[in-house]
């Protein structure tokens, strides 16, 4: 790799390379520049008050050379774990340095210390990962190590004591509020929801969980404001977490319309199934948003607005073709069996898996076809957990099955609206795959013992203690006579 | 057809129909027995308050024979108007006699005065029908007498100057309200809103329509009354109309959780469009439930109870697989071109069509495929009207389409809570049909300009004076030189 082309380009990268140092320096001290913003709130930087600040980091960001990104739509994702280390993300941290320098490392500490060690870690940093599938129906609720993140920035480390956050904007008496005063049975009356959470984006299908949060209701906290002024119609919330997008630097942002605020189906949540929030999701306080797609919902919170439209923020406008995503669509998964096992049955294959529907509505049918989506049988009620507003119901099922090898499984699902799944994924909408809510489909191997000449093959196999090891491998005796 | 059977069979069947005739007579008096329940309310038998009259009714009915119903699912549909006469339901009037007698002829006599005549009648009693497709679309609102109608059964003519429905069940004070009672804008605020009404049975693609009502809230009434009592979570809403099914009579009645009423989404409704409301629609007041199916809105309202549990009638639950179907799912139509029509263009066809979802969501996206499904173009968002709770939106698109020849245009939409709709009618989950929101799709014979043997072709037509009829009638002029 050493041949004359590179030899004359080096002296030109050592060249922009200085040149990318001096325009970095030029910009300032950096450890002034982008200070922590609250005593007590380790890895906060607020940008949104600052457009100075905002454009001292992107000028930063804009000077530096970054790699390019990595193939993985078309070529094979590793299968490492974690399975992605989110270089660009680390490295723009430790570009724009100051307080977020230390950012990654103390993240990835907290995963380690607050997650289950079996979690599927699909993005380092931020940190986004998910239970591996055996675990995922295994409880009505999720418990918390094993819930999934989907983090959009680095992980604030925030005293509880120092902890407030502000309500501002087109609010009568604009203010603050200690965790003190929310916990004050006297004035906000505490509440207990359980629902689901599911993330946006495509992943595989363990990114969902149940939780119960306990906390207040946020139309409680406005109406201690003295209620909304001005025609505000919508609530804007800002989390402590530093969000890059395209060279610039924001702090996660985005809103609800008052109508769901109203129906007291937005919340203020410091309990998480009897316990406090685990730092990496929002502690000390977390706002959470009932039956919307979990990108509504924000950790970290240190400030609400109310405001007349909804935000145009990136991550909620622009990357999904200009559509306000907010509830979910229909959609379920095939926890067990999974894609390329090889399933020993007796005509039927045990299926185990999950259904939801955003807004509050319920999962009403589920129906699964072991043939690619040709026949489908409905799993009965009584396969399937209680119906439940906010919340998933699960199912098992005997999935009746005769033929053998490849088979495709397939499931989906009717909510109480009546919408059902698309079949296939060529129904996305957007590059992205946001919200593609398309059927499941995975593929397994079927080994069925009724039939007499595999079940003649397994009895060999089993008198010649022979493991039914991979299909792939030729076994040590000879299949005929 | 006299044959020897026939001649044997006659005594029989002769003897059968007296036995009939001795039976209905041993259940007493009809005129006595289903008399009008209230002055002023011709037509209206109350059901639900009398088991003796509902068994003397069901005894009627399964004394006498009815003929068998026609094939319609595995033949062809007749092309007249009304299409179906609705031939049993005439009869079962007829055989349970009294207040019901007159009710089918007066009931066709009201769709003649009040529903425009061009109506595609598809059934004449219990009258449905709805406007051709070049009304559909044509005006945001639908003129009154071109709104579709499916009525469950015929139409009460009810004096307004006597009219009161009773709210009783679990509220504190049950009591009778007068439409002077609900029109005192000193007791009940006076509301306006506009919706979209939808069936939940498979009709053709016109039965939509787009309605602004005047009343008031239903959420009022019930405070009126003190509230509700004792667990109340559901209110049930009885039609002065007469239902049949499995020989058996009973008011229309549904119910909606209580959840729908407190979000003031039920209204009382005595305007419609600026207008009173026409019989045919319910006159003098209708119970009317945004964003859910139209079988939930009940008709000639006389009562109304608050009860515990979802109500269990047929028309409710037991009509598809125990599913309490409530808020539509979402759905499209193309209502131009139409389907087997030949559309002459110049590379692109003009499509019109509606998009609609249920529960106050709104269509976000609308996509239109020439090729049955495989490339689909999406419609700009100007091309669309606008977004509003509860309504439908209407979509026009030039479509590209290159190809010459029979092609199948298909439409499909996401919600904003991005359900959108399966691709074909395999999806549907119960016998009836009920509910299938797949896409639709229609077959046109594409005749592209852009083609110069087209062009040539449809030149000659011209200049030798030719129309362009019908493509199966051979031209009268050579077509090769």
């Amino acid at each position: 790799m050493s041949g004359p082309e590179t030899k004359e380009m080096a002296p030109q990268v050592f060249g922009k390379l200085t040149k990318d140092i001096e325009a970095i320096a030029a910009v300032g001290d950096r450890d002034k520049l982008f200070t922590r913003e609250r005593k007590g709130w380790v890895g906060f930087v607020e940008w949104e008050n600052y457009p100075d600040k905002k454009a001292a980091a992107h000028k930063i960001l804009t000077s530096q050379t970054f790699l390019p990104n990595p193939e993985f739509q078309l070529g094979p994702i590793p299968i490492t774990n974690p399975v992605l280390p989110g270089t660009h993300w680390k490295m723009w941290h430790h570009a724009v340095g100051g307080e977020l320098a230390k950012i990654p490392d103390d993240s990835w500490d907290l995963v380690l210390k607050e997650k289950h060690s079996d979690m599927l870690h699909l993005l380092q940093f931020p940190y986004n990962g998910e239970p591996p599938k055996r675990f995922v129906t295994a409880k009505e609720i999720t418990p918390n190590p094993l819930h999934f993140v989907r983090n959009h920035g680095g992980i604030p480390i925030i005293d509880k004591d120092v902890y407030s956050f502000t309500m501002d904007g087109l609010v009568k008496e604009p203010r603050s509020f200690t965790l003190d005063d929310l916990m004050d049975e006297s004035k906000f009356p505490r509440v207990e929801k359980t629902g689901d959470e599911v993330p946006q984006a495509p992943w595989a299908e363990g990114a969902i969980g149940t939780i119960t949060y306990v906390g207040i209701s946020l139309k409680k906290v406005i109406k201690a404001c003295g209620g909304l002024v001005d025609g505000a119609k919508h609530l804007e919330f800002y989390g402590a977490d530093t969000y890059f997008k395209d060279d610039e630097v924001m702090n996660y942002l985005v809103s609800v319309p008052w109508s769901k605020v109203k129906a007291n189906e937005v919340l203020l949540a410091w309990g998480m199934n009897g316990e406090a929030l685990p730092r990496i999701h929002g502690y000390p306080l977390p706002l959470v948003v009932m039956g919307y797609i979990g990108a509504r919902s924000v950790k970290w919170l240190y400030r609400i607005k109310a405001i007349k439209n909804p935000t145009r923020v990136f991550v909620q406008s622009k990357m999904t073709d200009d559509i306000q995503i907010q509830e979910m669509p229909v959609s379920s998964a095939i926890m067990s069996p999974w894609t390329k096992q090889v399933v020993i049955h007796n005509g039927k294959i045990r299926c185990k898996g999950w259904a939801y529907s955003g807004g509050g509505r319920w999962p009403e049918r589920v129906e699964l076809s072991a043939d690619g989506g040709f026949n489908w049988y409905t799993v009965p009620p009584e396969n399937m957990s209680k119906k439940r507003k906010w919340t998933w119901r699960t199912y098992e099922f005997d999935l009746p099955c005769d033929v053998e090898g490849w088979v495709e499984i397939v499931c989906r699902c009717w909510d109480n609206a009546l919408n059902n799944q698309p079949p296939d994924i060529r129904t996305a909408w957007n590059w992205g795959l946001h919200v593609t809510s398309s059927c499941h489909r995975i593929s397994v191997y079927s080994v069925n013992k009724t039939k007499p000449l595999t079940k003649t093959r397994l009895d060999e196999l089993e008198k010649a203690d022979i493991p039914f090891g991979p299909i792939t491998v030729p076994v040590q005796f000879p299949s005929q006579t």
